[in-house]
């Protein structure tokens, strides 16, 4: 991959692992697997993470999608990714971007309660005015029920996996809306089912 | 944490968490950390990550050793954290600035032999030239053994935990240091013990 081009296409990506964390982990993520159905997004899977690539929705619809059925017997299990756009190096997934925009995972996904706690983090790239954006989109998360308070480095969210997923969509989106031709990522390390006590009061 | 105003202090930090896929996570984990010296940096964990702040040298030493403590019996283990400079948001921390140079875990982990792989990607903020300093520091990479070849988002390294930690380290400060008082993040997934088939064939 030429690593200094970007491409022109609008196309999302993210680059993410799902870590069971259990002896029958690899079973876990080929059963999650197997429940997801990903017809509509480009994949490719190593033996470090798997890339998805398509529409920012079916990317999103995907990604919520496997950590969902990867979590949903109680497994203490993280989601971890990085969302990109505007710097997709070549065009290998262009084509998927004429799929329509109906999510094939949506409904599975909603059915399944999952709870879910994540710390996320926006790059918007080349950007004078990145901080502010990155302030704006918190206001956005605010806005959400989501949203628990800024940590170092980091914004924390708790709340149902869907809502979870659906507010980091959001201000995914918004985010490379707002920065129309721009390169913009997006870490999320998404928790389910931690024996941990939550750190989920509120700052303010 | 105000997300709007960056410190002035070149502190570095590291969100991260480590991940052993397995029944006894919880207990590995635990063990591994008794087993690292954490005494010159800042460190707050809570049910997602683990955020630790200082010294580059004692940042990267310390993930370093979490990861090497959690790996070094054999289960397939992640670490997988986010690396920042520039933009502590507050002084937290900052007394950590003054520690000497010397690294508290680095003979312990170099005398534990680890394989690693790793994909990572790095952020320089709000620099119009990001993308030749990501270029420049995928040549760094490539004159280390380590680095294995581009992937969509990111870039691969493959070696010992010791060697694959150091080229991450190098390529964190030079960056930093080319960045005068700029902020920059990098994204690390780091892997041990992974039963798929490592994708380590080179490019070129
Ligand atoms: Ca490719």
């Amino acid at each position: 991959m030429n690593q200094v081009s970007c491409g022109t296409s609008r196309i999302v990506g993210v680059r993410f692992a799902v870590y069971p964390m259990s002896d029958q982990f690899a079973d876990i993520i080929k059963s999650a697997l197997k429940q997801v159905d990903t017809s509509k997004v480009w994949m490719q899977t190593d033996d470090i993470t798997t890339c998805v690539r398509g529409r920012s929705e079916h990317v999103f619809d995907v990604a919520e999608a496997v950590f969902v059925q990867a979590a949903k017997n109680g497994t203490h299990t993280v989601f971890n990714g990085t969302f990109s756009i505007g710097c997709p190096g070549d065009s290998e997934g262009d084509t998927y971007m004429s799929e329509d925009g109906v999510r094939l995972n949506k409904e599975a996904s909603s059915q399944t309660e999952v709870e879910a706690s994540t710390h996320f983090a926006l790059y918007p790239m080349n950007n004078p005015d990145y901080m502010q954006v990155i302030a704006d989109q918190v206001e956005t998360a605010k806005e959400h029920s989501t949203f628990t308070k800024g940590v170092h480095y980091a914004s924390r969210l708790d709340g149902s996996a869907n809502d979870v997923f659906g507010t980091l969509e959001e201000i995914f989106v918004d985010t490379a809306q707002s920065s129309s031709h721009g390169h913009v990522t997006m870490t999320a390390t998404v928790s389910a089912n931690s024996p941990s006590q939550k750190d989920n009061k509120r700052n303010d």
